[in-house]
């Protein structure tokens, strides 16, 4: 059977379910890839190599130089899953320089670093993958960029963020205040110490910035969306927006309005309705309207670790799937 | 620019829909495909050459012989949209016997000839997408097949009939008959004079049997699938359902058990909280459960000219897109 090796860079939360996931379906991803995916290296703090974890992995895997992964000729894919801008991005582009096959689940980078990465995986023409990124599991990416692209798409509008999603939902169901969700949903890890990513809208930004690139061809920084948070809503706004028939819910938005996108993230009330309005707690989705397709709502899990792990591996296997066939 | 000729067979409503999907959109199809997208061939009966449409098409470009376009060396790709088993089986299999890639959206002809078709497209090496056949312009078909296969499938239930699903709704809320909101849905057009294959559940039977094959590599004959409609359903069982939290949906089931798939198509009573429950009239909707990716939903419209055309002429610019990379 035909070999697609890999490197993973990181093996946090997310790395450990996305090497989890290929682990527990590796006979019939392998069926499907037509090769046998390993993740034969992967970065991480020395410090960090023993962690205990659920998943069966070895010394001899770790390295806590990232050199050795880029240039070791015979790994095809690098799956960056480090977080954050730096030096995730600048990863990326060795790998890619190197002549692999990218795939990340991280939104701040493929936001920040758009045209850089998208230019060096064409300059180098290895794959980029990023499904993960946005809306976790829910594979939205690859609709908007394969089938769905028949249609010239008007309107994009999700629910991106676990976080608040969860936040908004308990305190318009239990009538509670903003700080008492967000302490619940901190003792619960439903959102981080500082959650100031999340609860700004800075994450759902990232996340609309890969959407209107992808779907608009219109690559938006991040920085320049105009975006607004949910620590600002009381309960009383929720109670105003029940007596309307409506929810509040924290949206990214990008519309086509004559020939140009108007976009933003914030707080919308949407009637109850609207295929959004169902969609509670952690669950994300995201609405598309295509001036063919019309309507259209994709719903599931936007984060932890198995369902992003599942955007990873998909994208992975798209990849190898590639690979084998030319091998 | 390069060029990929396409032949047509059958311009009935979806047929128009299909073609207006790709004349509307032609300027971006082309540059996402790498080449110029031509429907350079229409099979249709001779009386139906004249018909008023609401398309740019000329004289020239009918046919009464199918042969014209099985034997046509430019053709590269044949569309399928005439509906029924047969002669559309025997049709699609000469086309890729011809050599030339087939796109479909006839859930009739796919479940019943899935073997033989699928054989024809892996001996003749071509390509056979049917994305239209089940969910109309939802996505589903391709996510499953691609994206989501590093997930072993434990569950699939879908609300593939807009009929069924527009009969229901109506009953639950305004307290109707089944006669009675029939009759209404054949005035309005959402049901056929013979609702027979929708109302009956043969058509959900199709798309299920469809959907097995793909999800869990198991082919079930349609006429195979214990299969109820929705012609016994009465306001009052109904009533009990609403009493009970729930709502009455038609509903396609394939879950694993053990080493087993069940299957059956029939009515079901969904939880109110379920996220198919809320799908309503005309819409469709697919729930999957993955063992990585956990719960996720599709949504959206199931029929009509342009959604079904959505998912036709995506189909084609993927099988395009390859067409061009090697010309």
């Amino acid at each position: 059977m035909k070999e697609v090796k890999v490197g993973l860079l990181g093996l946090g939360n997310i790395g450990t379910g996305s090497y989890k996931t290929l682990e527990m379906n590796r006979e019939k991803i392998a069926a499907v890839a037509g090769a046998d995916i390993r993740i034969v290296k992967i970065l991480e703090r020395e410090d960090k190599f023993d962690i205990e974890r659920d998943i069966n992995v070895t010394r001899e895997q770790f390295t806590s130089d990232p050199e050795e992964i880029f240039n070791d000729p015979e790994i095809d894919i690098v799956i960056e899953l480090l977080g954050g801008i730096e030096p995730a991005s600048t990863f990326m582009l060795s790998a890619m320089n190197h002549g692999k096959s990218v795939v990340t689940a991280n939104k701040a980078a493929v936001a920040a670093s758009w045209r850089a990465l998208n230019d060096a995986a064409k300059r180098n023409n290895v794959m980029f993958r990023f499904e993960a990124a946005v809306g976790g599991g829910i594979p939205i990416l690859n609709a908007l960029t394969t089938v769905l692209q028949a249609n010239e798409y008007e309107e994009i509008l999700g629910i991106l963020n676990g976080t608040t999603n969860y936040i908004l939902t308990q305190m318009t169901e239990y009538g509670l205040d903003y700080d008492e969700v967000l302490k619940i949903a901190q003792e619960k890890g439903f959102a981080e110490a500082d959650p100031t990513a999340d609860v700004e809208g800075i994450d759902v930004a990232n996340k609309l910035s890969i959407l209107m690139a992808l779907a608009f061809d219109k690559y938006v920084p991040p920085t320049d969306i105009p975006t607004e948070g949910i620590t600002k809503i009381t309960k009383k706004k929720l109670d105003v927006a029940k007596a309307n028939g409506c929810k509040v819910k924290l949206i990214a938005s990008a519309k086509k309005v004559g020939d140009k996108i108007e976009y933003h993230v914030g707080p919308e009330e949407l009637p109850v309705s609207h295929p959004l309005a169902g969609v509670s707690n952690e669950f994300n989705a995201v609405f598309v309207k295509g001036n063919a397709v019309d309507d259209l709502m994709f719903y599931g899990k936007g984060a932890g670790p198995l369902p992003t792990g599942s955007a990873v591996i998909g994208d992975v296997l798209e990849i190898a799937k590639t690979i084998a066939a030319h091998r």
